[in-house]
């Protein structure tokens, strides 16, 4: 039987945590956890990560692969990157299985974040009398870094759980001197292949990308996932308050050319949902296979303000979006930004100077400096072939 | 007697080039070279660096230090950061001392980069019965790191001999949406400590800090190096066609503050030296210790025009100046960008978005996006503190 420095060897959790990353693109909206367990000899018998929503949790799916192998799981420690459920959600809960297998221990590498559900999943096999250990009770270095690398992989679960708000993470490219495109319009190559590779990556990870409908107008985008697996790929949504997509474009056609792909969701203002002339473009856009849905919350001010983009994020929540990517042209970028919703910035820079041109974000004019020490921090600085990612994040 | 391989242990250069880099802000306009002498038995028995211009050389300063410990320099070996030098200047050639001293061998890291006169130390060594070995002439993944720290370490001093023209770096400060400042100029702390402190690090390296009569005018910079070790504290120069510069201003007081520090040297348009109202403001200038010089090059062009801005950094190179540190506005730094004299650029960036305000480089229309791979690369990607250093060198 392994003593509590074996219960406190982060092997088995480090592997965990590679079997949970496996579940980017695929368990959504359910959070990403990996399950290894072990023999009693300290043997592992089993692996296992989240599936798709309404399918097998890492738990159930590690004790699976013990069976499958004629491994007994009696005696065994289930080593989890977060704390098992307790409740019956769309499968049974998590805890029970692993009481139903036999498990002798449990080590958790995160307790559930959520405080109303934090610590009951652990209670519920302790009271079935597993031994239980979760490692961000007291952690050292080591077990720092992967409660840090456990907490970026569902940082907008945690988001959405902890505070009724999916992480907003908002994509820029531009010139070192804040230049997305040229006074005309023209940005379609400010950054490299490999700057564009790595935010596709991002969109992966996504609930929902979202854009305006200016770039839909002005680029005709896809917004899809390129050049990474992906089996549940994220929804498109266009913020359009006045309807304005063409029926005709690739982000309203994509749902109907593929059927396995959702069809792209567009925001409405309510007024022109209320006109027979938006209705008219309603349906046509619903032909194609298009969700239009009414924009949230009071009617009475401007959409891009920050009363009503807020309500918006918050029903993004209620849909358990739980990642929200945005990449959109400097005046929604810059709504969003001024309303204070953003969590995360990734912001790729080309090594060029452009001059004048479009803005990154559109801001109003600041009466002062902001003061030190600043609200963000560079989370990350990444070569990315020709470009630098600097990825920012709220202090 | 040490075989080849031992003479391509890279151990003695690693620390000849410790001890080069103990002439930044002390030999310009020499370049920096470091020496360490080995015994026949491997013993290392001197070390030296270049000294402050006139002074002994590096070779000169090992030879020195074996003498004073009474190691005999007969069958030693010198290994040197750049081949020793063969012609008289205000020093006698280093090639000669090494021989005098009995040197059996030289190893230099990189052979001096100037056509005209690279190989000729390493040849009359060899003439002289020494066993000679460049480094660069074969270097494996190991030594071609070693070169690359050697060539950046008098970057300036090569482009000089080999261009007739210093190493121009440009230093910028913005948001990440490149504003210098906002609208209302305020641009005082857009970064944090580390940054600055690092930026008195590249200053420490100038031979002079070139400035415009805006920033002057706007800020009234001392222009001094804060913070890290400097004896010989780069030049100050304004650009200042007009001679707007007020003599109670700190840049223009501080040769009279202190005697050991050279006066400010000011560049006004010949126009404005031949008018009585400007002589009087040049002889104010004088009075306080500030060299006031005509800007050399055609008259008839805009003084911030691509060829007078040519001129000008072609004559800084007849004056021994290596590496030019300029730290201006955005319109005359926008005016060296423009006239493709920028050879390395330091972009501090801070964690901010500040919306409309003053560029970081003044810039005309571009009439379209520059063609990939771009003429730019990131050398570095640097942290400092909230903020992070992106260093942009010509590809």
């Amino acid at each position: 039987m392994p003593d509590s420095t074996d219960l406190l060897s982060l092997t088995h959790l480090h592997t965990a945590l590679d079997l949970a990353e496996r579940a980017i693109g695929l368990s959504d909206p359910n959070p990403r956890v990996g399950c290894v367990l072990t023999a009693p000899d300290g043997r592992v018998i089993g692996q296992g990560h989240t599936q798709a929503a309404g399918g097998p949790h890492a738990e159930v799916m590690a004790l699976r692969d013990a069976a499958q192998h004629g491994e007994p799981t009696a005696g065994s420690t289930a080593w989890v990157t977060l704390e098992p459920c307790s409740h019956h959600g769309r499968t049974p809960p998590c805890c029970d299985a692993l009481i139903a297998a036999g498990c002798a221990r449990g080590v958790a590498l995160m307790r559930d974040p959520n405080p109303l559900v934090a610590g009951q999943g652990l209670a519920r096999l302790r009271a079935a009398g597993l031994t239980v250990l979760a490692l961000d009770e007291a952690p050292d270095d080591e077990a720092r870094a992967l409660l840090a690398r456990a907490h970026d992989l569902n940082i907008g679960f945690f988001a959405r759980m902890t505070r009724g708000r999916p992480w907003l993470r908002l994509k820029l490219a531009s010139s070192m001197d804040g230049r997305s495109a040229l006074p005309d319009g023209q940005s379609q190559w400010i950054t490299g292949p490999e700057a564009r590779h790595d935010g596709h990556g991002w969109r992966r990870r996504a609930s929902a990308l979202v854009t305006g409908i200016g770039t839909v107008l002005a680029d005709d985008p896809t917004f899809t996932v390129r050049g990474w697996p992906c089996e549940r790929p994220p929804l498109r949504v266009v913020l359009d308050r006045h309807l304005r997509t063409p029926p005709t474009h690739r982000i309203a056609q994509i749902g109907k050319a593929d059927p396995a792909t959702p069809g792209t969701q567009v925001y409405a203002h309510a007024a022109t949902l209320a006109d027979s002339a938006g209705r008219e473009r309603q349906m046509r856009l619903e032909q194609q296979g298009v969700s239009v849905l009414a924009w949230p919350g009071t009617q009475a001010h401007d959409p891009a303000s920050a009363a009503r983009l807020d309500d918006l994020a918050e029903s993004w929540s209620e849909l358990g979006w739980n990642e929200v990517h945005i990449e959109a042209g400097s005046r929604l970028a810059g709504a969003f930004w001024q309303a204070g919703l953003i969590d995360e910035v990734l912001h790729y820079l080309a090594p060029s100077y452009l001059g004048p041109g479009q803005p990154v974000l559109n801001l109003p004019d600041l009466p002062a400096l902001p003061a030190l020490p600043l609200a963000w921090r560079v989370a990350q600085a990444l070569p990315l072939g020709q470009d630098t990612l600097l990825r920012l994040r709220r202090v």
